[in-house]
């Protein structure tokens, strides 16, 4: 399959190749491909919602879609800061925003008439991709680090039918496992980031923001293995090459500082990308210390002149029980630190009051209902109702 | 506030109000409010999108909108059956319908000043109100039976700040408390579904499948305290009153077997309602056995000439593991007794395949993550991959 309206290069070697639904990385030296979309798209002929409705800056044949009708997600405005705005991608079919690129690369792999689809996750990516093939009709073999997956996460992945290994070590030592296998065994379809395709879906969260509120002027990104970074970017990257917008909003990566590659580097505390080898937080979904798109994310980060941060567990945790109480918008731990972040940028007057701003919530609270609140003393007993009434009614 | 495009009547006594938002029970004998909306609404000039674009339908003076822009969730066209589809309800800001209710009954809660709300609840509406009054800066006082609410939900409510007072009891025990206390007290606001505020919200269910496929056949609802099979019958009712449609779909209830007063009555195996006492499910979200809108579930019924039907515990897992494994659908056990519904009419005639049918998925799988899977064998040793691929590439 030729699309003529762009074309695919490695970010590693620069080769350049037409593009091809069957690259997944690059032919010559294995590196990250990026496709490099040259498609006219008239925003203004736009139909449908969700991730298909942007199906002109989607490269590839699709003879098969497989839709959950994701996407279209709540762009939900701040209660107490004028400029802020709350991208919910908790509500996407199985709770996060992976579901975006799920069913581009899902869709790919059926038109490409795959039978097993392959991936290493902390958990989001397991529930999506264990979903969309489910749908599809194929059969997924995921690789679990054991006993850090979330159990909302690994109760999803079981309940559409996944075949679990689970592998004793991290999530990048599962990672190391795909691409080995991916390597070795052309039966098998790669659902991780590292496959380019996903983040075209992921891309569309650009899209939509654009078309509710107009271009932001910060996108603030929870970080782990950091492709939806790159892919957000590349979304506003796409609307600028059309003329719709005259810059890119900065993008800013937020991690946990047991796990923060990126931040460190971006930061100023290394001088090159370090990663770590044993990456500790609460917020399992950006545990990930050797992230597969850091390049990716690098060139996002330096294009739209964005910056990094990182957050230790207690202030995610404050993030989370702020944006619960306050705003009532209910977020895994890793999405939490995205409102963490945004006060310390504010403090630190790298954003101001005016500037709009969008965090990306990228995951449900009910993706991991186990953290904290065991130990929180939340009963009140019965015979103290009438007195606390008289409490809180002043 | 008197509205002149409508009035209140109560479902046991007849007696007739103004249109008052101010009235959750009937002033005169405690029984059961019908909102009538006389409103003439132009579909086509509807703005918007979730429950809010359709505001024009709903009574009431909001000058405190208290909005996570719920609603909008997506109609699944099913994969396997031409003329299925399904109204992925887990898709509200807190993975449940309540959602679409308590957007109103919270601003209506906000605009006429009251601090604290309070609730009965199996969880889901214990989510869904320690959200929306977190987010309008009230509180919540939750009643929940000990012990029986699912983990998720649990988490939610806590999550989001609410006051929570354990009952030794059921669902019903605990409503009775609700009751009593909203007798006695005045400061308190109740946001159960015995306030029909929150059914105007929930009825917005009936008007987004309406704009999405026109007209269905069959509605099939998970019934527990029965108020949205009542509040969708409302909405096409609605519908109907405008001259957009010529009939109303037939409406199916749909209980399990050990709590399962209204389709006991409605199948004729009891001559009259019988309130079921120790009601036993592991579908914890239609575990009812006292339904408080009994009687408006029984007139949407009779009404649309539809029928209800009760399914055990294993049914409805099996439904549960269907739905997510051939049509990649997450939705906790409530729900997906609507899956195993439809063979069963489907198979007994009472529904055929050209037959248009939602099924009404009312809750996400992430709400209860700890039912049946801990049981099931799920990992496979790293060392036997290589033999699962070639086993399932064929």
């Amino acid at each position: 399959m030729i699309d003529k309206h762009g074309f695919m290069k490695c970010i590693s070697c620069s080769s350049t190749f037409n593009i091809d639904q069957n690259l997944i990385v690059c032919p010559k030296c294995g590196g990250l491909l990026e496709i490099i979309n040259e498609k006219e798209v008239d925003i203004k002929k736009l139909k449908g919602k969700g991730v298909w409705r942007y199906k002109d800056f989607i490269p590839g044949n699709y003879n098969k879609i497989i839709s959950l009708n994701e996407g279209n997600t709540p762009l939900i405005k701040s209660k107490r800061f004028e400029n802020l705005f709350f991208k919910f991608e908790g509500l996407n079919p199985t709770g996060s925003f992976k579901d975006r690129g799920m069913t581009i690369a899902i869709s790919s792999a059926a038109s490409l008439k795959y039978k097993i689809v392959v991936a290493a996750s902390t958990g989001n990516t397991a529930a999506s991709a264990s979903a969309y093939a489910a749908r599809a009709g194929i059969k997924t073999i995921l690789f679990l680090p054991k006993g850090k997956v979330a159990k909302g996460k690994l109760f999803q992945s079981i309940l559409h039918g996944a075949y679990i290994v689970e592998i004793n070590g991290s999530f990048d030592d599962a990672m190391d496992k795909i691409k080995k296998l991916f390597n070795e065994n052309k039966d098998v379809y790669p659902v991780n980031s590292f496959n380019p395709w996903r983040l075209e879906g992921q891309k569309t969260i650009a899209f939509e923001i654009f078309e509710e509120i107009g271009n932001p002027d910060f996108i603030i990104v929870p970080t782990g293995n950091a492709g939806n970074i790159y892919a957000i970017w590349k979304g506003f990257k796409e609307l600028m090459n059309l003329g719709l917008i005259e810059k890119i909003p900065k993008m800013i990566a937020v991690q946990s500082s047991g796990s923060s590659p990126i931040a460190d580097y971006i930061m100023g505390n290394k001088e090159k990308i370090e990663f770590v080898e044993n990456p500790e937080t609460l917020a399992t979904a950006i545990r990930i210390g050797k992230p597969v798109n850091y390049m990716k994310a690098l060139k996002a980060i330096k294009d739209s002149n964005g910056y990094a941060i990182k957050l230790d567990d207690k202030e995610i945790i404050e993030g989370q029980k702020e944006l619960a109480r306050e705003e009532g918008i209910g977020v895994e731990l890793a999405s939490a630190s995205t409102m963490k972040a945004y006060h310390k940028l504010l403090d630190n007057g790298y954003i101001n009051k005016n500037d709009k701003v969008v965090l990306i919530l990228t995951g449900h609270a009910l993706k991991d209902p186990n953290i904290w609140f065991e130990e929180e003393t939340y009963s009140i007993p019965p015979s103290d109702v009438e007195v606390l009434i008289n409490k809180l009614k002043i």
